[in-house]
């Protein structure tokens, strides 16, 4: 790969320039912001799209003027349960390359996921959230994990947790991502249930098992994002201020740390399920537009 | 209280126009920054300072050029261990209001504050951090715990941080404090452990265990700070982008919180611990000047 991409922006420009569309079906995709982000997503080449959900009830039809129909295709199914499940078949089945959903209890759809005969998760796979932040003043993007699945991670599950990452920044063209295992300082107490795996992890990164990346951990927001306060510290590291990968202790240390930012630093988050067949992209109603729209993005170049 | 305290500004202005300056003894005051944020605090009216440490070692004298030398006292202990317990005596003694921590090792000063003899920590109360945030763009200053000494609080240590929280609201002149118990989801998962703490607590203020506070939890970041976001998610709740004061699920998600906030969106902290007899002023050396002088300040309208 030739070119490192640093920002949602780059990262759409780059899609738009391969051409290179994926077939997204989306399960009962009648929400504007859904719609809206998806329409823009067929404007810009990413994606062709299957819309597959109660037309009648697409609040405001006016939205699909103006837009690519070659590459819009609306699937009239009434019932919500019904269009996540053939939204899910049509994934399966290998008809798309994406699963979305729209306004659907986000329980139905991953029942539909998890369904071990006609779902997307392989046996012994770890389901996570994968997802992109981009920060003003933040010189690039940094991906992290976990937001929103797994309350308390194991320590299978944090290694899942770091390939999935590793596998998308290889593939936004960072060579050897710095990965940051996030904690409130650097000293390493061994009280701590979650230190234990931490320390587990580095020994399988010294021995090679996550590839010719950089680890460092326990280390502090200060550490990982910021190369002035890092440095303050006086704590080495080969992190410092340049993290690609932040993997958080649970969920909630997750979820506060980008919501913070979110408010009040106008971070856009893209993200998405991984661990599934193919990438799913599972937005909740408080994403923005432009959030869904960089999840679909970012589903694009993973899928 | 007739006035209602909403920003660091005004907290310091409160405490300068009260002119009811505290004692506060340093321990080993040497370094430039805790030494500019005590002679600024000597300099507006909030304390008189004793500075007790190895003055040798002070590594710019310039600086007490042009300060009130009637309120700055410097006594001679070459010896850092000996600086500090001296220092932790005289609050000890009643002969200062505030104990703060120069260049000491956090080991050093706590463990003199937890000696059952000579220390701070009366038997049976919890020590804890109890911080609070200014951050751009939010309409007041919001306490948040506890993002450095409990790792994983249990119950009795989570009412103690509330309970602290609540008595630094009050002082600040917030009648009825709106508290969130944050966590990722206000989904009240019953597999994760600290959520029965949070459902039980709930069920102490309902009982009025915690005065006329308002409080809810399990909510997000987005429920408890900000207004627009909290709605889009359709969750009923009296703290609704209004939160005094947030109590994190552990010291992870707290300090993450904080941290990328201080980066990011330029949020200033000040801080201290809290179960001791009198506040102790405990900042890290990449706390700024700023968020030391802030805490300084804190310390003085809780003392």
């Amino acid at each position: 790969m030739s070119t490192i991409i640093s920002s949602f922006a780059e990262l759409t420009a780059h899609l738009a320039s391969i051409n290179n569309r994926k077939r997204i079906a989306v399960a009962n995709a009648v929400d504007p912001h859904t719609l809206e982000a998806v329409l823009k997503a067929v404007d810009m080449k990413l994606v062709e799209a299957f819309l597959i959900g109660d037309v009648a009830s697409i609040e405001s039809p006016a939205l699909f003027e103006d837009h690519d129909s070659a590459h819009i295709h609306i699937i009239d199914v009434p019932e919500v349960n019904e269009a996540t499940l053939e939204a899910v078949r049509m994934v399966k089945d290998g008809q798309a390359d994406i699963l979305m959903k729209g306004l659907v209890n986000t329980d139905v759809i991953l029942r539909a996921i998890l369904d071990k005969e006609k779902g997307l998760l392989p046996t012994g796979k770890v389901l996570t959230y994968n997802a992109a932040l981009e920060i003003p003043n933040y010189h690039k993007l940094v991906f992290f994990s976990d937001p929103a699945v797994i309350p308390s991670p194991n320590r299978e599950q944090r290694i899942a947790m770091i390939k999935y990452a590793i596998d998308s920044a290889l593939k936004f063209g960072i060579e050897h991502p710095k990965i940051a295992l996030i904690h409130a300082t650097e000293k390493a107490n061994p009280k701590i249930q979650y230190m234990q795996d931490y320390l587990d992890i580095l020994q399988k990164w010294r021995m090679g098992a996550f590839g010719d990346v950089v680890m460092d951990g326990p280390i502090d927001i200060f550490l990982a994002l910021d190369k002035e306060l890092g440095s303050i510290k006086n704590v080495p590291t080969p992190v410092l201020g340049d993290a690609d990968i932040l993997i958080f202790t649970d969920f909630a240390a997750a979820n506060a740390f980008y919501k913070g930012l979110r408010i009040f630093a106008g971070a856009e988050m893209g993200g998405l399920l991984q661990g599934t067949e193919k990438p799913v992209v599972l937005t909740s109603r408080s994403d923005s537009e432009l959030s869904k729209f960089y999840s679909i993005a970012l589903a694009c170049i993973l899928s």
